[in-house]
């Protein structure tokens, strides 16, 4: 039995459930009694370098309760990539905290830092428990069926694309085209099409895994307009050509030295203006689209949680060096359980968007991302009216 | 008793209730004996112009149901402005279709191509019940309290705002600016505001009702980012410099001949990373601010409904001419009734935020609003954990 304090830490962007998975770590590690303080880093690696932890064994109850229904991260997050000259202070901080219980929750960026900080506990001889919890609105980690974070990101992406549907079908006059988040995986994109046979006017969507191509683009637009019913195009933003070059540039970096991409949608919208009659006009939700209550999927919430409670307890059980991941059934009937994933194979790995489940057009999304991704987002029977 | 048949219609863009006061309207006529056939007429005044007009009667009790949770117009509408040599086809399909009673349910331009059917009607001796139902997610109308669609769109940027502000404070990387909808009136950038004193970054806001200063601008948020809580800036589409010329010009016009506004969000968020060392991100949700059943308020959902009702129960006791308006008292508590607006009183009348609401910073919304508005969202009680 390792006594001693648990440091938990959020990385990167949040979502609309990364606070169920802290209260899932810390409800579990409150029933453990070799856990003596819980502690949170305030704004992840930063709090961490700089010694900034929170006594979450003072947070209220009332405090707690309401965590699951917080979306973005209640400890403070950040982008700051830790470098080989910031171990030594990760290893100060742990020490003088006396944490013997980390547990990063982040994508793979952060898993990466999370397998970084288990080497470095290993090679040093300091006794520590590191386990990773899966976060990423993008779905891009390896090896797990899905993460923690992308059921809610979807069910926004699917429920608005369908409501904008009805509006670019009720006011036809111009193709309205969404922007949805995804740097290099097409996951969140691709779930704006699960209602598309739903859809009451014509729908293209672009994803990151195939190279964008200008005049098939146009082409595909002028057909689907030519049908009368309007037309909904929703694209990610990190699309480019065939040469890599992205449809929109911002030429800016995120602190992990990532291209920042934006102002797809708005350059596919200019582009239609300028090449052919059509009027078009472009929406970016952007960040809205990880932090919405209303449209968090109840099943990313209840999985959150127990990503984070099934981290603590594998923890007190002695395993480290693991992220934990998920493991899923279809059928009969959605069945999901946790299992425990070595970092080395999620650091840095990247999952894309399989190039099988895209339409052979190129602007559309097979029936077996359906299958995959209906069950994550928790029950979304909509409905609407039809009188035209 | 004026027996005929009755024609309902929908201008201008959707909102999300518009088609609640559809139901309450077709739900009233059908109490109504001397009222037969109830149609609608497809894509608004197009389908008029083309006689394209569907029996409502053969709509099934289950899609009337749907009616009020369905977002964008049923019906389906249109931008187009009816001219002078329009309104003869206008007569001629009320003719041909035995037209008596005529509802159009749109916004200011709306209200005036209703106020020029009425006087159309009257000059031509055909007998015609005209009356405006009234539509604006802008809140722009004259003389009524306030506008069915508002609240939703109200509750919607409200909403939004302090979930985005949760993101803002809890990545503090970035200045975020958020677009919302409102070419000449800031009410709905306004109700961003509603939550400010939940947010836990800072805020600042500008409407289109005041002129925007680029410099008063960078020095506000230089000096709200030194606080190191993060910053959401919203943003008018609307917003303007000392000169009338836009933040943001598309360079487009709608069919109405007024200028498109858009990218004020992305200008700003430009303008702060050449002028400062701050980074910054723009969302600009567009039209999805207009179409969110999750984010409709059910007060606005009711009074939409019964706007429509009102509609109809005045024009079957012999009213034309007139728009329904509301009456609302606030104290003791919000109580709403409707009223009739002579249609010329509103027809073009824009009503605009008022000044006197604006804080003396010129980027923040005083309490008053809140008294005003908060009623309208039905009910919103947002709590959140906060534990930094």
């Amino acid at each position: 039995m390792l006594r001693g304090n648990m440091l938990i830490a959020h990385g990167g962007g949040p979502t609309a459930v990364i606070n169920s998975s802290l209260l899932g770590a810390v409800r579990e590690a409150r029933r453990h009694g070799e856990i003596e303080t819980i502690y949170g880093a305030r704004f992840g690696a930063e709090g961490i370098l700089a010694g900034d932890l929170m006594d979450l064994g003072q947070v209220s109850q009332e405090q707690l309760d309401l965590l699951s229904r917080t979306p973005a991260s209640a400890l403070g997050s950040c982008r700051r990539k830790l470098t080989d000259r910031d171990y030594p202070a990760v290893l100060e901080c742990f020490k003088q905290f006396n944490i013997r219980y980390f547990f990063y929750n982040g994508g793979n960026d952060s898993m990466d830092t999370c397998h970084k900080v288990y080497q470095l506990a290993c090679q040093s001889g300091y006794e520590l428990r590191v386990m990773g919890i899966p976060k990423t609105m993008d779905n891009d980690l390896a090896v797990t069926d899905h993460c923690p974070g992308f059921g809610s990101a979807a069910k926004y992406a699917a429920v608005s694309a369908l409501e904008l549907a009805l509006d670019a079908s009720a006011l036809p006059i111009h193709v309205v085209v969404m922007e949805l988040m995804g740097r290099n995986a097409g996951w969140i994109t691709a779930a704006s099409a699960l209602f598309a046979d739903r859809m009451p006017c014509e729908h293209l969507v672009y994803l990151p895994e195939t190279d964008f191509d200008r005049q098939a683009f146009l082409s595909a637009v002028q057909e689907k307009w030519a049908r009368g019913r309007g037309l909904l195009v929703t694209v990610s933003e990190g699309i480019h050509y065939a040469d890599g070059t992205p449809v929109a540039d911002t030429g800016r970096v995120d602190g992990f030295g990532h291209k920042i991409p934006g102002g797809a949608a708005q350059a596919l919208s200019d582009l239609i203006m300028a090449e052919t009659s059509l009027k078009s006009r472009a929406e970016k939700p952007g960040l809205l689209g990880r932090v919405s209550v209303a449209l968090t999927s109840p099943v990313d919430r209840q999985e959150a949680e127990e990503a984070g409670a099934a981290a603590a307890r594998a923890a007190v059980e002695g395993k480290t060096g693991y992220m934990v991941g998920f493991e899923a059934a279809r059928s009969p009937v959605y069945h999901c359980e946790t299992c425990l994933i070595p970092l080395e194979q999620v650091a840095n790995a990247e999952k894309k968007f399989p190039l099988e489940w895209i339409g052979a057009d190129g602007a559309s999304i097979r029936p077996e991302f359906q299958d995959y991704c209906l069950p994550l987002l928790g029950g979304c029977d909509i409905r609407f009216a039809s009188l035209r």
